[in-house]
């Protein structure tokens, strides 16, 4: 349960967890660009800042909705990885995705997995979540 | 557009935009519990302040996601009332309140909209959202 509950509705029990500007984009590149290591999250467009990323991540392990896993190749690297709860953030994203895009011109390069979502919306969701939960059993567990 | 844009991404977009702990709960009082003016918002559960309360209002006017208009009753009051594109952050709501209900037990009064959504998700919306549509323009535009 989050530190600070501000009431039980579930949209702000929702909130308490993951409503700030900045962690469903780490979810987000857990989920569809395959982003694993502190260094990936670091190098995404959006340019977080450390402090945050680091306090983000510590926050999203407190609350099993991403864990820890040793690096193969490297003792001082962590890979980062999706929980069950946290690939069912899924939904959350894609509806803001679709959400933003019905209402934006969002110039340049159109994100390509855009177009998979609006061709069928709830294929992709499940194929998604599958796929995710299928990698979660491969990852080693860290601890 | 949000005045500063991240990145291209459409959810880093949606996040500018309502990415905090409080915008989309009081487009929530809006959408699912009929509350309308800058007190009711005020009273709601989780005890927003009153200075965020009103830099939110101004910040979802801004983007156009609710609009103001004059109180029947009174010149001192305002009547805020959701656009179509607040109307369509419906789906994000649903699921931000699904992700919850699904992780944490949510103790006393469970909301009893949540059944509702549970046993049909999209009617549901598809319900609601038409029913927002048709207060919309009932509202008389204030300026």
């Amino acid at each position: 349960m989050p530190n600070k509950k501000r009431s039980n509705c579930p949209l702000s029990c929702s909130l308490d967890i993951w409503g700030d500007k900045w962690s469903l984009l780490i979810i987000r590149d857990l989920m569809l660009f395959d982003k694993k290591t502190y260094g990936d999250f670091l190098n995404s467009n959006e340019k977080i800042a450390t402090n945050i990323l680091a306090s983000r991540l510590l926050e999203l392990e407190e609350n099993s909705i991403i864990t820890k896993n040793e690096h193969p190749d490297s003792k001082a690297k962590v890979l980062y990885s999706l929980t069950k709860k946290g690939i069912d953030l899924l939904p959350i994203i894609i509806e803001s995705m679709l959400w933003a895009n019905k209402y934006y011109i969002l110039p340049v390069e159109k994100m390509a997995v855009l177009a998979d979502i609006e061709n069928d919306k709830e294929a992709f969701i499940k194929r998604k979540s599958l796929e995710l939960q299928k990698a979660v059993r491969k990852v080693p567990t860290g601890r």
